[in-house]
């Protein structure tokens, strides 16, 4: 067990470096369990455990998530919630499991939480579904940009580097995985790969990490194996990522906000199979 | 487009029949996608939609739905959500699709609202995650009763019923399922199979079908397509069904819920399989 890991580190982030734990748990459990023909057996279950943030000393929000991220987890929903309008504004995150909580200081309070709090909308996604505040309009000024192109080789090329990677759901399932790249040529690079009892823990994370790097969402692809619904799609268009791939499945209104925003939207993606559901101008095939 | 319909019609709970409107929009709508070899193919999605629900007046929550059932879905949220203490509490439901609306009014507001929706979880269930108050602290006052018995051809039973159903899944994918069935010797009945794009909505809307019908839960059997997280496990135990049935898998939290109140766990349950987590004593297997 590595219930109490709690390190600290320091993350630097432009001149205001955080003070950051790194409290990461990716525990899965061995249990026994008996099959059809009543014959015991071990197997293995992902953790799920609860995360309350209080930021500056005030509880936000209670997440349920795997622990194998939870700094970059707790950036990435303040990120994607507006709590905090840039890391430079975080001075710590701490993760402190022995009482299921992140401490975050920031050095300026910037945002309203009142006001932001208080509309709330509980979406489809697996996982961390509140969304506070009118995000959907914000959706309306989102036009990602019409130059990033993507080979057809590197969509293989990325798919087989998910499927080759080590992970918890090969071992227990029942978790979601979320993953970014960026573009090297024809062929693509692992940025972050994270997993996650909830998909929306895992692109939130992945989205607190790459708020924290600064990295352009325009050089990145996002592939998430969850279904990408209306929230996800808002993540994405929120990073500024163009790419999203999924293995799963798109909803109509996840659709409608890829159209809205122009962004590239791939589904069914495994093996070399891949469905184009919208901006197919920037996928660039083998035979052209 | 099945847009606005909207009907009025009685449903007899108790004395107080609760007058609700029948707004199911079942929408799958269908799309063009371009495949891996360039060829332009039509698929289906499933839709996709926003719900707001004002209890007498006030907004209480928006919900991302498919909407085939969204005043058991209303009436599921308030019960799971302990927002109504009885459905005999509620006069009125109406869903009106041109505004994205449901309207409840309550006979007598038992409940402080105030109160509950202080006290915010994010769960890592896919949809509806957000659940009020100390909902964890009262799982320990549960404990579901020895009694019930789970034939293994039942359990069969069920499977062959799910996969036989003609589902919006089958059309168009993400989307997950549940339903609720109630034992019938060693066979099982099929009460209702709900779709939603969130499964936390579609356990919702059974949990509300069910307050209404008055049905006991040690009567029922719940399937999902699932997984059952620390959040499905607590609306379960909540409804008092002894029998969770998933076709995917289980978390660690989960698992520790179904222990603390004594629910028989399946999971991976697929044609004749399944694998038993939890009071597997209530399984009466065919040899035996």
């Amino acid at each position: 067990m590595l219930d109490h890991v709690v390190e600290t580190t320091m993350a630097v982030s432009g001149e205001h470096p955080i003070k950051m734990s790194n409290a990461s748990v990716p525990v899965v459990h061995e249990v026994e369990i008996i099959d059809e023909l009543g014959r015991r057996k071990p197997t293995f279950i992902p953790g799920e455990r609860s995360l309350t943030i209080y930021l500056d000393k005030r509880e936000v929000v209670t997440l349920m998530t795997l622990g194998s991220a939870p700094e970059a987890l707790v950036l990435g929903y303040l990120r994607n919630q507006r709590l905090v309008e840039s890391p430079e504004d975080i001075e710590s995150i701490q993760v402190d499991w022995e009482t299921d909580s992140a401490a975050v200081k920031t050095r300026r309070s910037t945002v309203d939480i009142e006001a932001i709090t208080s509309k709330r909308v509980v979406t489809t996604g697996c996982g961390q579904g509140t969304m506070f505040g009118g995000l959907m309009e914000d959706m309306a000024q989102i036009r990602l940009p019409e130059g990033p192109k993507l080979h057809q080789e590197a969509i293989v090329d990325l798919l087989e580097q998910i499927r080759a990677h080590e992970t918890i759901y090969k071992k227990a399932g029942s978790v979601h995985a979320c993953a970014v790249f960026e573009r090297d040529g024809e062929k693509v690079r692992l940025l972050h790969l994270i997993e996650d009892v909830g998909r929306h823990n895992a692109v939130d994370s992945i989205s607190g990490l790459m708020w924290l790097a600064k990295r352009r969402g325009e050089d990145l692809i996002f592939f998430t194996t969850g279904r990408l619904t209306s929230e996800m799609v808002i993540k994405g268009a929120q990073m500024g990522i163009p790419f999203l791939l999924t293995r799963s499945g798109v909803t109509q209104m996840g659709l409608e906000l890829a159209r809205k925003t122009h962004l590239t939207l791939l589904s069914r993606c495994s093996g070399k199979h891949f469905e184009i559901y919208n901006a197919p101008e920037r996928v660039v095939f083998q035979s052209s």
